[in-house]
């Protein structure tokens, strides 16, 4: 069972200082959800030799949908949204994968 | 060792012809993908209430960076560019995931 918070961080300005916050100040908020299983971060790469529209891929795991809910509805999951205005400024996207729905093709 | 090639559909206009095409058409032109390790589709679901900007995230992964470049090179990866015209008109985001520098926090 598993189910992933996606976010999905647009190119900042100043990576460094993007670096910096996600660091010092949202990854702590974020290890505040209640529920959360694991955090995950990897650096996106573009193909083709273009630059990634995406800068960073955060994974955010839950073992199911009611407990990811939860989460962004907690004092955590309220404060971390606020704090995306003090360094997501470029965009953030976010979506939810289901992996127990996900199907190997 | 693995690194994902991940597409982010957005939300088609006709998702049921999205789904027959990229079943019985897209995919068995990635599976010929040379080195292909894995495909893995998982619809995307909203947070918030709100519609998720993408309709459908394909993971797709390699053993590495250079395996990746090659499939996307190949016949087949020139192919499936190529296919996406016929599918993904809403649009597509490609970018590529080095699970082997994530870091989990």
């Amino acid at each position: 069972m598993a189910v992933r918070l996606i976010a999905l961080y647009s190119q900042p300005d100043d990576s460094d200082a993007f670096d910096e916050h996600y660091r010092d100040v949202h990854t702590p908020i974020v290890r505040r959800y209640p529920k959360i299983r694991g955090i995950r971060l990897t650096k996106a790469d573009g193909v083709g030799g273009r630059l990634a529209t995406y800068y960073l891929l955060a994974e955010m795991t839950f073992d199911s949908r009611a407990d990811l809910d939860e989460a962004l509805a907690s004092d955590a999951g309220q404060q971390s949204a606020r704090d995306l205005r003090n360094f997501a400024t470029a965009g953030v996207t976010l979506f939810v994968a289901d992996d127990d729905a996900a199907t190997d093709v």
